[in-house]
């Protein structure tokens, strides 16, 4: 049976939240923060840092706050990132090679150990220290070596293939830009990063004034003209 | 002031995941939907949904359910993509790229009106029907060219300085690469793209089930612990 999860998602939501806000406070020199002035930088109230944090069997508070680095450092166990993951890439497109670069990936215990793209064109090529492979040396590759996520950067049309071919070669995780859901069996894991929700939050911070103005004029019209029939 | 908004943060951030999923839907062909179901596929209850909705002035259910499309055009509404807008994105490395690349992004209704990079080995190439221009460029272009969106996919070390020309150029919104807050006038709007927590999360789901299992293992000791000592 699947694993069920204990905590809720908006909990898990919050988590890398949390781990980047400390992340730049500890950059920052900050040795302790109270709950309320951790919630304050990101718009979460005290009570609900203290309860996610509860539901991981809690954290000691000494004294006055969080010890910021202690904090993140538990943070990290949570999320898993104190560990090391090895990683491929299958798309060495615009997408694929931004991930191959991305910093991030480094700095959380992920090592890539190939990238995988159709077009003769690239294959043989280099990105950043790897030879781009073609596709059909993807699953012989997972097979012979034990990778743990697959990052899924190829288009709409192949990418639940290459999700099987990753799933067949033993990934434990996909990590998938492409916009278009994949199926996957219980026992791998997957996010997908959808670049139109942030597209569509900015759009909608830049409308709000002016949407809410016409809801309450259509509104205030509403009242005059049921007040007219009454 | 700045315009306050009248909405929280979460249900904002419900509305590209009830659009993607409505779109989905209506792809599919399918022409209602009870709130029910549309929870069931999102992971959200019927009610969340309902009140979500009736934030934005309600959106009228005749008979059973949702009729999918009326409500993905009332969404599209809310979140402001029913409306033209023009973009620049400054910094045409492969994040840049992806974005100048991206179909939603014409979908939505957006329309790219330049691409700004500063390494003078690509100023002047192209980049999809666009010439690459240069940074010193970027403000004048947007002085003389109504640009809505300054897409920021620079380095994190310039990023607070090409968002500045961005603003001093006119742009209503940013929507930022760089894994670096900016800081901008109140009467901008911006959105953050943050990979880590979508590779956050990934990690955490891969190892929630070992996570629970030593939590478990702890306060069972701890228990154990202090029963001895009572």
């Amino acid at each position: 049976m699947a694993y069920q999860s204990r905590v809720s998602d908006a909990v898990v939501r919050r988590l890398p939240v949390y781990y980047r806000h400390l992340l730049e406070l500890e950059k920052n020199g900050v040795e302790r923060i109270s709950s309320r002035e951790l919630g304050e930088r990101m718009n979460y109230t005290a009570s609900q840092i203290r309860q996610d944090i509860n539901c991981f069997g809690g954290f000691g508070q000494q004294g006055y706050g969080y010890h910021v680095a202690s904090l993140r450092q538990h943070i990290a166990v949570i999320l898993g990132i104190d560990k090391a993951y090895k990683a491929v890439i299958a798309g060495a497109g615009n997408i694929g090679r931004a991930v191959a670069g991305y910093k991030g990936f480094e700095r959380d215990g992920f090592t890539l150990v190939g990238i995988f793209d159709k077009d003769p064109a690239v294959v043989g090529t280099k990105c950043g220290s790897l030879m781009i492979q073609p596709f059909s040396e993807l699953e012989g590759f997972l097979k012979k070596n034990t990778v743990d996520v697959g990052v899924i950067a190829v288009p709409s049309d192949v990418a639940q293939q290459v999700a099987d071919q990753m799933v067949r070669g033993g990934v434990r995780a996909l990590w998938n830009f492409a916009p278009v859901d994949i199926q996957h069996p219980d026992s791998v894991v997957s996010t997908h990063v959808h670049l139109s929700d942030s597209l569509h939050i900015l759009t909608y911070k830049m409308n709000e004034e002016s949407l809410f103005k016409n809801i309450d004029a259509r509104q205030q019209a509403e009242k005059n003209e049921s007040g007219m029939l009454s």
